[in-house]
């Protein structure tokens, strides 16, 4: 670890070009290529994350993990623990909880791809972490510091998606949070923002790829784009996808669903398997143009 | 409690207007004005919260305390928890936690005045809620649901502070997640959002006014503005002090200090006692021009 | 006029602070009071201009101004012509062009109340500037130069709306535009800007009454505030007008319609009579507390 | 022309995807590819325009052309008319107006190479029109309908740069401006739309790469994306032009000078000669691996 040459004060975006908190691109001991869950991020290789929004049952996540990691997905998503805008659920939309972790921990035997999956609470923080191979900090969260840093001291790699509203130095010092407890695997996950002009009705954010480039000039870690959360559109997504490789993001995560239609959240923005698997195939193209492997 | 008409599923703007989650207008068991920490909200008076940003010592609080109760307020606010955007604390950026808790403990039996103070982690709600007369829940943890639920259980009064990226219906849904427990005393805080153009470098937010009619549209809870951390610059803050009790707000809260230019946080936006005790003679003028009192 | 000490260049956030374009609070030239139409902006007294989006008759406007007049009003507004989004006008939702400043006209000799009407192409300023006291340029035009050019040299008073994307150093600009004609009768009119959370379905802007405070301290030009078009939405708009009155707005625009239901534009948005009466009550009663008169 | 089924009103986002102005989908008037300047837009190629934003000498330009020509360009831009927020110019800061649309003609005689070039005033549209194969409106004028009416009726092609603060149904509004006139040859071009977080003090725009699906998804009309004026950073332009081809844009508008250090505006945004070459093989790579061509 470095000699944390942080301000004693709140750190600006003239720090974060200019001094050292652990973000910054000029701490040598964050460095790409960096290994998580035994894959490669930042590497010649670009790690897809592919599954569900919601573990809807266990036969629906092994199926679904079957065919993601038959169509060249690396890593399997899937939320056991989901955050809602209101505190109501119901038959159709739903959590399973720790039902759906150990139905996780299912897919992961069925098929070796490690999980990657939210964790809301600290107090579930220990129970996340058993099956995950890596922790996913939600958009909401993202400045809950506390959760952040009970994350990070399992010192299993997290992943930390970009607030709708936040700037990068607020996502930076985010990372920062995981940083100062010697966890060095962080990944961040651009999500899309909130901005004036919604496409349509049913489109909320814009994924924000220039933040893309911007970031990465500001740190190593590694930087995921999530192209089903911002387009909230599924027709968008190979478009948004192929645009966030080509921006040169670290790694995909993509929402796949067996039967988008009857998914029991957001049903207009998952893949299906062909769909996919289509995708796939575009992506490996767009990949090697830019001397990239999937 | 009325029967929670609530769908079960998330809740949209539509079913704000049209259906009965508990936040709605149509729920009849949260009805101005509410009695909070002995102080009518949503009543004929305007409750003044007024204080520093952060409680840097016991002999600052309570001189503040003593000066604002002078000048009309009605409630001492002041941070002994205090997020920071990065993980970093100095002599000159610090926060006292358990220590600041007795100090503002101090001021209140001193002045009378009751307390609000932000409770950032779920192990320190009890604590926190054995000195606050309300539990402010800040910006960055607006959708932090754990913690608004822990706050909630402790029955006393909450403060939901709108976090700068998200929407009224966001803001709503967390205040959902208080009156789910029972605990209807919950007060909404306008504190600005981000916008795309900040009119000086030193501001970053825009106090959303139109938010103040917009929320009460939708919902019977009080109202709250807070101009200080919106403009982030105190020339500013009396115009949009008043601008705030005009558009129909329910309660103000201020950021006082002693000697601003030395603050340990923020410098730039609190009004020094001569300023706050000149601001409160406007704000009575222009709240008896609306027929209401300080 | 001052020595013009603009930079030879773009001018920065920095210089509209430091230097010395003609917009500058330094330029002792602009200076307020300042008497448009016969009306002083600026000094103790908010002039009120109200009248409908659109002349849609003789009768009506002659009909509005009566009774605005009535009520207080020092300005008719009404738009002859009327930019729309598309190409398209219909027998609902129509302009009158030359015969509505006609009308425009009978108003004024029948009320006395002077004209403010908007011109938006560069051969109608001669005809537009017969009738017209006040040039308006509206939001679309806010940075079509040429227009400027040409209403500014007919040496009426002109107002600029800001555009609802821009910034206050754009708005500047636009004004500097003006100056440089040597028209110093600049009005500056916020409108409302897009902001990513509208707070329902029919609104699309937010009101930026921090825009008041943050203009006013970089010009001498007065700064206007038009509810209506910012909220969309009658039943805010008296919120939102006493609110820019409380801000410190100069001058308040107001939509009024004899049936605003009926409404050839923007039905939602415009007051009737009897709403504009009760509100000019009570701006009186707000414009005294802050020791203005109506 | 098919028979505009266009509402007797303003078009609402409803309209544009089930009714029938011209501008939508639904034309099948407007179908790619179209023939612009003898270049195919919406093909099976991908036509890149490059060169400076200001034409600065006759040397400069016919250099420019050369080198951009050798580099595989397509199109030639350069403005001999220029915008500025401030109405100030300089020896550095300047535009050469007529004489530079006669070193524009000079570089396209020398080259071959059509030429996109801004106009401002409907004054000078026939003067431009007599060298420009493409007219470009402005980001700043994307709605001064006189304007798009008026380059419209040249014949010749346009192309309408979104507006920084303006949505989609803005924007193809504005083209709409140009179809009812039966000119068909419209290309829309993306540059970056105004967002609250900006990345770099530098840097005050987000290019909107969702906007490319999101636009095809309404209109057949050609969508084309400007990565330098958006990113307003050279370092962050080959990642966001490669996004933009991968985005689905079927053209790309890149900023080049022989010596962009030096540049007369905005001299953080250009390429120089050998980036831009180094960027044109990319574009080949990327566009082959989505079936295009440069």
């Amino acid at each position: 670890m470095i000699e944390n040459k942080a301000p004693g004060k709140d750190v600006t975006n003239d720090d974060l070009e200019n001094k050292f908190p652990l973000v910054s691109k000029k701490n040598e001991n964050v460095k790409l290529p960096i290994n998580i869950a035994g894959i490669e991020f930042g590497g010649s290789t670009i790690p897809i994350m592919a599954g569900p929004n919601t573990v809807e049952s266990r036969e629906m996540i092994i199926k679904t993990a079957i065919s993601v990691k038959k169509s060249g997905a690396h890593i399997l998503r899937g939320g056991a623990f989901k955050p809602l805008t209101f505190p109501y659920r119901s038959d159709k939309y739903f959590e399973l909880r720790d039902e759906g972790l150990r139905y996780l921990e299912d897919a992961k035997n069925e098929t070796g791809l490690p999980i990657i999956t939210e964790v809301m609470e600290v107090e579930k923080v220990e129970a996340v972490a058993e099956v995950a191979d890596i922790l996913q900090i939600g958009t909401r969260n993202m400045q809950n510091f506390p959760l952040i840093s009970a994350a990070a001291k399992t010192m299993k790699p997290i992943m930390i998606k970009r607030h709708f509203g936040c700037s990068i130095r607020d996502w930076l010092g985010a990372a920062e949070y995981g940083l100062i407890e010697n966890n060095t695997k962080i990944i961040l996950c651009e999500r899309g923002v909130s901005v004036p002009h919604t496409h349509r009705s049913s489109s909320r954010f814009l994924l924000d790829l220039q933040a893309i480039p911007a970031t990465k000039e500001l740190t190593n870690l590694p930087v995921a784009s999530d192209p089903s959360h911002a387009t909230f559109w599924a027709p968008w997504v190979p478009a948004m996808t192929l645009a966030s490789i080509a921006s040169g993001a670290d790694s995909i995560m993509l929402e796949v669903h067996p039967d988008p239609r009857n998914a029991a959240v957001d049903p207009l923005q998952p893949l299906n398997f062909t769909e996919f698997d289509e995708l796939m195939k575009k992506i490996v193209k767009v990949a090697k143009a830019l001397n990239k492997n999937i």
